[in-house]
């Protein structure tokens, strides 16, 4: 019963070699990404016991993203496959102050046609401990948001840990539901919250500022609402430009206030994917640690992720650790 | 009022590097293609004056994909933009008896949703001469069929020359008309047929064998239905393996029969596209040469495009004629 | 009448990646440039209709160097071909203490061989608005500084603008003509200065210093002798390291003095062209903003193009206009 | 009961691209593979269960290697790890009339020091029905050969089929026993001789010539010397060059000898684990089919390996049959 | 006294990656070449002290070529350096029935414009036993021709071998002499001549065929015209296509004519340097064996030369040797 | 008499390229490196004459080894060739907080087995100036302790200078020596120690901290126990992360002590092989020009450094000048 599982899309991501543009060079690189399995794959990375839900293409393409998940021991079992497209999205990394670029081919793919009779909940919970969802699937289409409300409805039943990332993307969530609503029915059954005051505010439709103060507030007002949650983590980003960010966490766990020191990222190597192994952190860190070094966890996962390519966070437990207790100087490991 | 007009999808394809496949690396290179683009850009390049219509997705990649036809000299003055991703497809290149595979997500492109409105056929027929199809389009979507049909139509009318690839790919017409009926309707708009018994006996509802006493007994049948077409050009592939192929080109052109000799392509490059450099050779020839030298052009140009990477063939005018001359030496240049 | 012309020596830049030398490896790319091209490119991609007007090699490479320009949507109309080979460059691009290296093979090439007769000026001018020169075209012969000439005083006759960015570089002038002299004549011909104190000094045999009061006075004293030139524009550089530059642009129009802030650009991939692209922000912004607002579109294309690898700004209008209205943080666009 | 059983070194190839040497470029490939491996590694693609046993190094190289051997599905549950580097080769791949060159790097390698008591065989064949092992194993060290022979003792108490390819590598068998003895000792715990004459005679210090009588000779012969040898399968490789070899296969199941048409492999791209990958196919085509169409699933399994770039064989099932049955045009699958 | 030295041009070549051409990507490789330069690096690498003589750019690319020398012990230590640039040639490698193109910018190099008083040949030439030369230096200029005179003059002085491979490309000779007088007086102080019947009609008038009787009358009155001509070596290759040729050698040495078979390159990697390994290896063959066996080790130096990537042959003197001796199977070497 | 003789282990590097780990991608890039071989052709770049003494395997990879010493001019003459493979590493290059690592296959290398009797010291020191030893080399084995402990008396007998960079690697010394016995015993025939606190810690038993004031103690009581040494040259490095370092120097000569600025690197491109061109830089400057400037140049040789991908430092002496003349902007050469 020790099982992490995440459910979401799988996408293909395609983008030019180092700050390219599209329209400068044919040659690119893949990596496979998508919000909930970043958080699966930097689990496994973390030792954990992970397995990712979801529906892929029925081709090479397919086969290839499988295979990818399988590189880190994250459970494919409970995947199906389908005849429609892998979704596919297109990247391009901006510096300084130019910004990066995405474009989306995602909405008829073969996860976002998903049906809630696709998934053997029951089959694919068996192990599990710990559920994670985002804001993203159920924004797709009303399929998956169904097929998700299943499996969080079963997972609540076996009283397992449900994490949610409850990110509002308005650019997607085009087939008819409210989001407000949508998401509210979701965070329902969910018990760690890993969002701030963003995604309160679209919740409660409140209108919180970014201040510790107002964190607290907002996070005691979510509370209040959704009696299911035990615990809010929220990180702030500060951006001085593309290549150069600093990240902190802070949380509310319902006793107490805590934040993290300012990370330095100098110098971003590709920041898609950090705030999944935020979320990953948290989720692992609080299997293991008190709910403060579980933060501080997320927090240095969500900052050694900058400099990793790709969507994925290859850093281990103890790569994390390491700078977590202070070392952050990279000195040469022989 | 000399200038070629080609309609239909432009795609994105994304290969990996030689022989290689999507699981082995994630370096792969893109190209764009589309079967009655790549006829564009090849006449555009033997010096033809080209506009391709097309709609084509509003984002980075759609841009990109305009450029790589500016960077040909085909004409993007008619190409409408659309919220839609462009379409993409993902080839694995095979060698010996391993066959390529190909993988699509083209369903809900960009150009899959056209609609006859999006398209101002007069103005974008302007200084017509010529116009190429081929079943590909029809095949999409009915908005895509009902495009075409509305630019045939006006085409005939200004006394265009109409050249028909009608390739039935039956993998695709999902949308619930009959292949058989929409081709048919759209071969009477025709002038000029590349295809061979294949295309021939689809249409007919025939059954005539590869022999070239079928092949003229289909042609003469085709014509008699279709009153308007004036010449039939078939080409011959003998695949040894993918990596060796030999060609050549027969032509029945209401009068006399004609056929070439096989060119000997040893060592297969890229035979994507290959198809569509033999009509691009054929239309050009046709307003350059005689039939039976247009039909040699044709089949040179198919020849050599098997030695370009990418769907596009790069061979200009005096490339072919150099090798419809006899000269398959491929002596250096200095 | 609304075509920005822009004349000038199209280079092929040869470079190993990221900031390898030569003799590290034998992996290199290749690039177009050339100081007019760069600016011609960059305002096509601000929305600008460009025509550039050059004298390129008659081979595949200058087949290329066209294609390259086309995909810009940059009008090749007016270049003309010769039997000379394209000029070339190579670098090795720097880091930290480490300078870029340049080595040019330009002495002899396409361009540096033109003679007026070549160039069509009244057909190639018949759209033209504005007409942008620098110091390096009359720096490489005799026959290109004519052809600058005619150039010019046709534009002139016509009422066009006419930028200069006289900048002198003193490793060129080899063909036994007085650069003071020669860009004096030129200067005369045009109404918009893109240079600083140090291009004021050179024409006047003054001594300026850096200070924005030695600025004014210097332009001032410009105007004076030139009475053509209406607006000056200069950009301070800031140099921390090879990697970390500031930018940040001053004006003299006559009646104001104006500055703006310096532009931190923390993470340089490639420096070359970044004074291009202030020049074509200038052209561009002057016919679309007040002096001051082009001033300010010039500081942030400058700064941008810092970002992009190769001589060329991508930048589009709306892109420079975020970071000119202050958004320097890279957000990612979803 | 149902896994197929493979155990031996796995090696990192570090190959320069294409036909390159390492003295050409310093951008070179790496690979995992090694004998055993890649016929475990196959017969995963080929729809199998497979379990590889090995040792591998503690580090990052040894993580990479058994990620590569997760993203087939092949179970890593057995392998152990080692503080002593994994063994390396590297490979110049030949072209025409020039041989590739291989250098090895492995005499003190985690694997080659591996020892009896570092594997847990009763754990490790508990879902064991066929024990692959090769001549390379024994050749290494003592402890290599005690470990294999501790675990063949056990696979045959179990009743697992043992196929056995036993190359005799001159280079190798440093650590002072007789091969031939070794050997010897080995073939009697197998039922399935994959090798042929060569090794038959080095088996039996006989001498019989290649042809077919000879080899059902030296078959009947291997048969009475080691009782529990069922069938003998052989291959027979044609080398016209380095690019272009024809390989067939026979057989002898003690009752029959059977032989395949040569297979014309025209243009290869990689040699290395062709012969492993006829291993592969024919103990996967035993478990499916009789031993004719075993024999020729081997051959064109073996065939078809000679258009990968890499040790391993990507073919599936199905992509075998097609050979199998004749389509060796490599038409193109949409 | 046991040096073998060349005197010529060093290019540097730029070709995309396989058979691309430059307008498909911007990724390309150089290689350093020239055709006196590949002779002696081909004869280092079959174990002889070459020097070579030359005159480089003194620049970054400059030192690049004379550390490419250095990486074959070639001896540059008679090398001087100039400020003009390297040559370039530009190359798109054909396949098939589509040609290699090449594009030359050489006229104005470093080399081009070496002058008589800028090598000290007595030095260069103190270890001096052989000196090569081809048609090419005579061809550039005055000073490169005056420059070869004066160290022919030297070499034949002190009874130093000359070999000599007149080859006459009209392309070059811009410089106002008459190639054949100049050829004539140059073969007038060669003693071993490379070229076939085109190269001996070119110097008598003659019209000879390719004939074997021919290529022995041709033979013996160029050696009645040039009496210090011992021995003629020529090659016949053909061309099947750009990817597929036939070499053999044939030879007259006053007395004896003898020939060798056709080697079947039935794959090509690189055309460019062979004819100039095939010099390297006659000229290595004569100092070790017999005149057969020394046209021999020509010839199959030749042939393997075309599965290297680049101008330069790699294979070392036992690579030939092995061909020579009939092993052309390309058996892998482990 | 004007020879550095430098003498060590060569090792091949592999890294995958930029930041990216090995299980990202099978694209990986070699170099040759180790300690020794650093500072020899970091000096042969500075213009200084080196030979390197080394045991290289023989085999391809050793052939490449040794041309690249060859391409920097570095004297190969007295390498030795074995049976025994190349060592070789493998390195991740780390960014921000996220550490390089490394992974080392060199303990049976070549190197690691040679013997004294394997080296011609006569012969080799022949021309010999000065001598530079690590204490890598002893610390890999008896074999290489005894041959650097041969040469090094000869050196000093022939009144060489040596430096010592006594570098203690915990990780190494595994053959059962006492590393501080060992070091002792070595540093009694140096002159120059390259070296701090920390490694005067480890030969002494002292705890001296890292102040000025202890590192002049720690040097006078090094030089009292060593009465050879004459100098003591430190760096300090300051790390923000693995991307941003600062460096400075300080010294004792006996006499003065004297320390240098920090500069600022920041944005490294590879750190290994920074202390080597730290110690070159010594070495050469010692030659050239008084204490405190040589100091000067090893700090900026070693800053340069950090701009080149691979071990070796591609700095001229000029280039170090440069910057230790204080131009460190980077501003571009034309």
């Amino acid at each position: 019963m020790n099982q992490i599982i995440t459910f979401g899309e799988v996408l293909m991501r395609i983008s030019p070699r180092g700050n390219k543009k599209f329209i400068q060079s044919n040659n690119v690189e893949f990596y496979f990404g998508g919000t909930e399995v970043n958080v699966g794959i930097s689990i496994a990375n973390f030792g954990g016991d992970v397995k990712h839900i979801s529906c892929i293409s029925d081709d090479f393409i397919g086969d290839t993203a499988i295979s990818y998940l399988r590189k880190f021991d994250v459970s494919t079992s409970a995947i199906v496959r389908s005849k429609r497209p892998l979704g596919v999205y297109f990247l391009e990394v901006g510096a300084v102050m130019r910004p990066s670029s995405i474009s989306y081919n995602r909405s008829h793919s073969s996860f976002s046609e998903i049906q809630p009779e696709m998934v053997d909940w029951e089959n694919a919970l068996k192990k599990g401990k710990w559920f994670h969802w985002t804001g993203i699937t159920p924004a797709l289409n009303k399929g998956s948001k169904e097929t998700l409300l299943e499996g969080l409805k079963l997972a609540r039943a076996k009283g397992m840990q449900v994490s949610a990332d409850p990110t509002y993307r308005s650019g997607l969530w085009k087939y008819g539901e409210d989001p407000k609503e949508v998401l509210t029915e979701l965070v329902h059954y969910s018990t760690i919250f890993i969002g701030g005051v963003n995604e309160i505010n679209e919740l409660l439709g409140t209108n919180y500022s970014f201040s510790n103060e107002d964190f607290i507030e907002a996070s005691k007002q979510l509370m209040e609402k959704f009696p299911s949650i035990e615990k809010v983590f929220d990180k702030i980003r500060t951006s001085i430009n593309s290549s150069w960010h600093k990240i902190r966490a802070r949380m509310w766990n319902g006793k107490e206030f805590k934040e993290t020191q300012d990370l330095d990222i100098t110098h971003i190597i590709d920041r898609i994917g950090t705030g999944d192994a935020y979320a990953a952190g948290i989720i692992h860190g609080l299997q293991k640690f008190d709910d403060y070094k579980a933060m501080e966890f997320g927090s240095a996962a969500c900052a050694i992720k900058h400099t990793y390519m790709g969507d994925v966070n290859y850093a281990t437990e103890s790569d994390v650790i390491n700078i977590l207790e202070g070392d952050t100087t990279g000195r040469l490991k022989r």
